[in-house]
């Protein structure tokens, strides 16, 4: 330990668990009122209850508390509410929609808090951006009042920003001016690589504390349309109603809760159980397979929440958050899946036959956004396909996001792992390609020869001739090879792996979602740490106090 | 000033100043042979010739003067030897081929000075793969020995990989596990996106500090040939040869030695005067126009190294390493352009014209270059369009690559700016778009609406109209307005400033150039950052002695 660690309660260690599963009627900063297909999301955050002591919401600004409604509520307006296709998300408060991330919060946080924070957030509104493109659920931010840093970040993630005109309210990244930070969960990139704000207009943007208002905000393009304010209701309204589309399905199905029972160093769930050892700083996350693969009923949204796919990836889902806010000196995660392969692979054709039905294709696009979250999680990952197990299709998935994958090759309990068509094309990654293809980056016909349409079914040595398996050692030597890569991996510096698995995992192109995972919270990370940001004489340390702060001058 | 300041002599403020011109005659560490149309470029570096004190050059290792030779010899293979087509970069020691960066070197060196050691070997590489795709010098590496960490980065750095086959000599990527952090000079980048090595065997490589040797090197796609000592001459002879293309221009024209004179606050060169005020942490930069646009000889390489497009662009190149290295406390560079834009508009003629010619094309490439420093220079750049300004075509670019462009507004004496087809792809930025496509990434129709091949020009609201400048105060506001502005960007967090910018220059596309500055020089300089690497008991800063690190354990 050394003095850069700061003050923040140490999160999963002493008591102070973040517990991420909420449901509307618990919600404490959003109401979310539907209206036949349009949502009115409406942002009204308690001062008083912060997820941690020591600072106050005010202004509508946002912890991870905040975030974790918001994040609830995207995932349920799909599933719940498929006859939605327009969410307006605005404030309750008046003259003020959003003024970001509460700044006396990430004043106390830890490095490793402020890090995971912003890359929840980020996911959050890609899950916006997603519902838009892919759910035909298209998300407008009325901005009804001041809405800066974190808070315009929020409604650059909405797919058209319409903000008041009263001559007050102006939207701005004060965070490079005010606090030496950076806009920094996806302020800067969506700034001029979804709204394509030219580059100088935003570097004049980005560094005017002020912001920008009115019809030079419309002009700059950082909004889409400005009214007065005697009309901005009905434009508002208006407008939503323009956007609404017809022919949406007209019943979801209830989120039940999860399945969940959380003991000191492990979380039991229906099909998932995630322990840790703390001493050895591994995990060892267990997803099952499923008992049946009964037919799904004619209305496949029958089948409900607790349907085999989607109990389990709403489970690996809410694990993998429980891991980084609530484990965080685990340094390996090993990922084991056990059960019937051949169930597996029945439930991969029903999902597979069944894609173009709304909720089936729901639960495949939140399969594909926690396989994201599990490419982001700063954790080594080494998938161990052991006797029994059933790594197969969909549930190969999680495998193929892995760093590494050790088959046991045992004579006497032969092993297997599956690929499916499903493993090439409907789970791509953040950068847009399969995790299969971005494997074989060197040549596509690797993909091809696999023949994914004939489930294809590979021993440990066909496996690793085809260059799905990192290793498959024999079961006398596979005890000391597992042990000895998991302390060696254990042993390295944690910062090191974290920028190794942050390059490595992201071979090919980059997208606008890679790049703010990327360049943009890579060089946040970085000012994050630097003296001219936190230290004692720091912008961000020393925000709202009298004394101002002292720069290193130095350029990098 | 803070403690994260380390010892590294403070370059440029107190007679440290490091020089960046040489010539081969000069080199301490390479040795340069041209044999017909082979080079053999042979590291052979001087233990006791380090560009500071403190460290000892062995093994091979290198610091920022051994790469500053090799970025000479780079440049001066493609103008002064074109009729080299194939570039054997090799070792003259046994048995070890480069043991990478000097450890101790990068121990004792300030963040700031890690920071740009790194980006200007980046770009020495980048430049090496430039010359074998642009230039037809063919870079084949030839490792005799041992080549680890950013030896083997250099090798990366090569069209070819050959490794001799000894028994003892590897490749490796030690950074992770010996010294807590990334292979940062395109090594992870590299691994994955260009040799296309498996994500999850460059997993296991970049963390096994032993390296990988023999046809395992070569199964896993880390080198393309491995030979055995006895045939190892032969072998690299034979396809040096194998590679050599005919039809090569046969000679080439001397880099004569920059013309210039350095003060304690000034730099003049014959083109360029890069001044420097160090209590407003502010510079300037004079780029001169042309006296006479005298038409090319015949034979174009006979205009020579004085020939105005080259010598303007290597005094600039020159001058931004200056700042870099020199001036680390200087935050904002303004740019200015003094001459005659109807003589600066002929130059560009004679560009596009000849810009088939061997020579021509070296000038236009090593503009490129240029650009791309700017591109990367972590200072703000604003350019200045003043009264008897020259900024158009060529030489319109460097404005086109600053975050803001001022154009003066006055009638009593009018300004004008001019765009040429060559404004509009001879010049990409390292992600492959021309600087006008980017700043119009909303609408590629706009580029071709300002009709290039009229070569333009742009009165002050004409440029305004056209979105070519930030702002065009009038001539009563001007100084106010350029005061304020400076004053206040100079006043801005230098670490946020360098964050911002990294991110607003380069919206749109990524590639594999982009990705080292972006992705992988970002979480580089956050590791260099952390306690893990750099604190007391980091890794890097315990590499050698007797005690382990310790580590912090959380992930982040």
């Amino acid at each position: 330990m050394t003095s850069a660690i700061l003050a923040q309660p140490a999160a999963g260690q002493s008591g102070a668990v973040i517990e991420t599963q909420t449901h509307p009627g618990q919600y404490r900063h959003w109401k979310l009122r539907c209206e036949g297909p349009v949502a009115h999301l409406i942002m009204d955050v308690r001062e008083d209850a912060g997820l941690h002591p020591g600072y106050e919401l005010r202004l509508n600004s946002y912890d991870l508390g905040v975030d974790i409604e918001l994040a609830d509520a995207v995932t349920r307006l799909r599933f719940e509410h498929p006859e939605v296709s327009v969410v307006v998300l605005t404030s309750g408060k008046d003259n003020v929609f959003c003024a970001g991330a509460n700044i006396f919060m990430l004043r106390q946080a830890s490095h490793p808090f402020k890090v995971n924070f912003c890359k929840y957030t980020n996911e959050t509104r890609l899950a916006m951006e997603e519902a838009t493109r892919e759910s035909g659920q298209y998300y407008l931010a009325a901005l009804n009042g001041v809405c800066s840093g974190g808070g315009y970040e929020l409604a650059l993630a909405c797919q058209e920003i319409h903000l008041i005109d009263d001559r007050s309210s102006a939207v701005s990244l004060p965070e490079a001016p005010y606090l030496g930070v950076l806009p920094g969960t996806g302020g800067l990139t969506r700034v001029v690589d979804k709204r394509h704000v030219r580059r100088d207009l935003a570097d004049v943007f980005a560094t005017l504390a002020e912001g920008v208002k009115g019809q030079r905000a419309k002009e700059w393009k950082l909004v889409d349309a400005v009214h007065p304010k005697s009309q901005w209701s009905a434009a508002i309204a208006r407008r939503a109603q323009e956007l609404v589309k017809p022919g949406r399905p007209q019943r979801g199905i209830a989120l039940e809760p999860l399945d969940k029972r959380r003991e000191a160093d492990r979380i039991d769930y229906s099909h998932v159980t995630l322990s840790v050892d703390r001493a050895a700083r591994t995990a060892r996350l267990e997803l099952r397979g499923p008992h049946t693969a009964a037919p799904l009923p004619a209305e496949p949204a029958q089948a409900g929440s607790r349907w085999y796919p989607l109990a389990l990836f709403r489970e690996l889902d809410d694990a993998l958050v429980e891991l980084r806010l609530n484990f965080e000196t685990i340094g390996v995660l090993t990922l084991h899946a056990q059960g019937d392969l051949d169930k597996v692979l029945a439930v991969d054709e029903l999902l597979a036959r069944h894609r173009h039905d709304w909720f089936v294709r729901e639960v495949l696009l939140l399969m594909r956004r926690t396989l994201k979250r599990l490419d982001l999680t700063a954790r080594s990952v080494f998938a161990l396909v052991e006797p029994g197990s059933c790594f197969g299709g969909f549930l190969c998935e999680p495998a193929l996001a892995a760093d590494r994958i050790y088959m046991i090759d045992d004579p006497h309990q032969p092993t297997a792992l599956a690929l499916s068509p499903l493993n090439n094309g409907s789970f791509p990654m953040g950068n847009g390609l399969a995790r299969l293809a971005q494997r074989f980056l060197d040549d596509p016909a690797r993909v091809a020869a696999l023949q994914l349409d004939t489930r294809p079914r590979f021993s440990p040595q066909e496996a690793l001739a085809a260059g799905l398996v990192t290793a498959a050692p024999d079961s006398l030597d596979w005890d000391d090879e597992l042990r000895i890569a998991v302390e060696e991996r254990a042993s390295l510096s944690p910062d090191a792996l974290t920028g190794m698995e942050a390059n490595l995992r992201f071979a090919g192109p980059e997208t606008m979602e890679t790049k703010i995972f990327g360049r943009l919270s890579a060089w946040q990370n970085w000012i994050f740490q630097r003296p001219n940001a936190t230290g004692e004489r720091g912008a961000l340390s020393l925000y709202g106090e009298p004394a101002s702060p002292e720069f290193d001058p130095r350029r990098t």
